[in-house]
């Protein structure tokens, strides 16, 4: 990183050049559409306006109300448009047309940044598939014999992926302990998170094409954090023999800024190992990339840090889950939103679920002076997202908010 | 029904003024872009000139390239547009304006109807899933614990939803045989059907509502015919413990013509018998009619009848899919799809995938004088749908073919 940027505050922070995360907002003073800006320290660079003024073509990408038609554009684009961003928020002559463009993050409302074709959710720590393995079938191996083959994956609802901020309903649906005779129905009693990444696909691919695990970059536009809201009781019930369904597809909060992929050049790293060797198509041997990515996830509660689940501990690389989904021959489309499935590091303390964290519900744990095995009405679950960036600081990836409100009974 | 069609050859055929089924086509001899039809007799009526000429405010809702926008009119609004579609070919005075829109079906080309939301496939056939269940686990009960208190679904990939007649390329992917030391990688060798009905959500609901029981007819558009194309032995890989993924997101075939809800007013029947009563929440007492749909399902190889699955022996009605499917405070959006699952009647004749037919893959069963276990490349399926019309006679829904071609490898 040789350019400093001129906008206050921003050098050296968390959102200076070197991140330039993407958003749809709205000046909450004005009535204006929802356009795309780029944070830059504590600002939201208005593009429209500025790439107008520069008769770039580009002026209709960043009046849409969504990132999509951006995203669509491709790596070459969007790496032209990030030097030209870098550009303006770094040569001195140009602060005097920009900085009447930049909006103070307090006089903005964020908005859905995406929207989302089809939502996959993967499944792809070691640790969090075993502990939910040993809780749930203690007599048994915890891992099931296809996962260390394959990244285990399933589709969710992709009309209920909604921004951070949302407030989240606690479902209700059928339940039923393996003591009770018949199922009952009502507000679930073990609602819980499951601290995640996303992964935002750009480029979009044919029916029958397939995408390599080199050629990730390609595809993948950018990041964001993720919160698979999930009730346990009503997914435990329902999940045989087709997955899970309603213990899901009630919520899943997304952040509203969009990381992109080139800021995160500093973050890969090796995956921590896969034995046995997966089978050629996951092969990570062509990539000129590690498949592991160093990003430390926070999990706050009611304002306590409860658990900080490291993202370097996942088995499966996303490129790999990028080509595992495509494998067959199922198209991308832009917008297309895959996850993680939930970040839990080898200990306690970096469990990404209260699932893990209680213990299948077992063991209260520690919230402040407070404790939990589940969500409660009016907690507020915020999840925390950093990364080394490419001018050796870090970056603090798009956080993802919610809090629970009561059942709506009848 | 009491207005006689004057288009030619219409009248008393399973395409009568008593059906109308929506559909996008392109004349094929045109450039234009494709545009909202309904089908009369052997006949595509081009709405958006008609309505123009009449100066109605619907006009753009026929220049659209799918269906979404006229079904997020709502019930009213459809009502009132099939009366005035009716009126348009049945009163002898119209015929001189309308009949230049008239367009013969061999001139056509069909394209996809709808653009699909989120996609959810459903297991609602009892005989469907004990087969299932008799053939992969013999020695256990053949339903799960669950099937009887809910209907059973996951969500599928709305991405890749094709248009009837779109060829199927046989999927690549992993398989293991519990005898393999290791799982292989290579072309599907138990490609597979399964033939089910769609329905399509025209008004939409907001994140938090319920749709009850009663209010079924207030959100579903219409139906389509759907095959949910299943590579078995991918998924029999994969599914364990998230549900089907790969097995079946390479490709789901809908028929490109939409029968309006309207249209099978007299098909609806009581269902076989529910045993436990449901839930309150999924109870049929409050709405006004049975829960049943009297249509008859025909599965064509390679033009012989192999299969003939009566949809009146389903378990869950499809207002109960879709009570269930939003109980949880799930919103639904205007082009979401829902399919019943595979349609299987209680005899060997009746059943809907071929896993049935060939009872785990141990008995072909015959095509004409050929005989099959699982699809080969080149084989073309058709399925076809007929149910009792209100005027007496049978309407025939939209078909849904494909063919299927050789694996893509390397």
């Amino acid at each position: 990183m040789t350019a400093t940027t001129w906008v206050p505050g921003a050098a050296g922070s968390t959102h200076d050049v070197d991140h330039l995360p993407w958003g749809v907002f709205t000046r909450t003073d004005s009535d204006d559409a929802p356009r795309v800006g780029v944070r830059i320290g504590d600002f939201v660079l208005d593009l429209a306006p500025v790439a107008a003024a520069d008769v770039r073509p580009e002026t209709q990408l960043f009046e849409a109300a969504t990132l999509n038609p951006l995203m669509a554009q491709g790596r070459a684009v969007n790496a032209e448009l990030r030097q030209w961003i870098t550009d303006l928020l770094t040569v001195p002559s140009e602060r005097g047309d920009v900085e009447p463009h930049l909006v103070p993050l307090d006089e903005v409302t964020m908005h859905m940044p995406v929207e989302v074709g089809d939502y996959v959710d993967f499944y792809a720590s070691e640790h969090h598939a075993s502990n939910v393995g040993t809780i749930f079938r203690p007599d048994q191996e915890p891992l099931l014999p296809n996962w260390k083959h394959l990244p285990v994956g399933y589709h969710g609802r992709s009309g209920t992926v909604v921004p951070s901020g949302t407030e989240i309903v606690r479902p209700l649906g059928q339940r039923k302990n393996p003591s009770d005779p018949a199922p009952v129905f009502g507000p679930s009693g073990r609602l819980d998170i499951e601290a995640e990444l996303g992964f935002l696909v750009g480029t979009p691919t044919s029916l029958g094409e397939r995408v390599a695990v080199a050629d990730f970059d390609d595809h993948c536009f950018g990041i964001v954090g993720l919160n698979d809201w999930s009730a346990r009781d009503i997914q435990g019930w329902e999940y045989v023999p087709l997955g899970p369904f309603l213990g899901k597809s009630f919520a899943t909060s997304i952040s509203t800024w969009v990381t992109p992929l080139a800021a995160l050049d500093a973050a890969w790293v090796d995956l921590p190992g896969q034995d046995p060797e997966p089978l050629p198509y996951l092969s990570l041997e062509d990539s000129d990339r590690p498949g592991g990515l160093d990003i430390a996830v926070e999990v706050v509660l009611n304002g306590h840090v409860v658990s900080r689940p490291p993202y370097s501990s996942m088995y499966w690389s996303p490129a790999q889950m990028l080509a595992h989904m495509t494998v067959n021959g199922a198209s991308v489309r832009t917008g297309d939103l895959w996850a993680s499935g939930t970040v839990s590091g080898p200990v306690r303390e970096e469990r990404g679920s209260f699932l893990e964290l209680s213990w299948g519900w077992r063991e209260a744990f520690p919230v402040g002076d407070d404790e939990r095995i589940a969500l409660e009405d009016g907690d507020e679950v915020v999840l925390r997202y950093t990364a080394p960036s490419v001018s050796g600081g870090r970056i603090a990836l798009g956080e993802v908010s919610g809090r629970v409100l009561p059942a709506r009974i009848g």
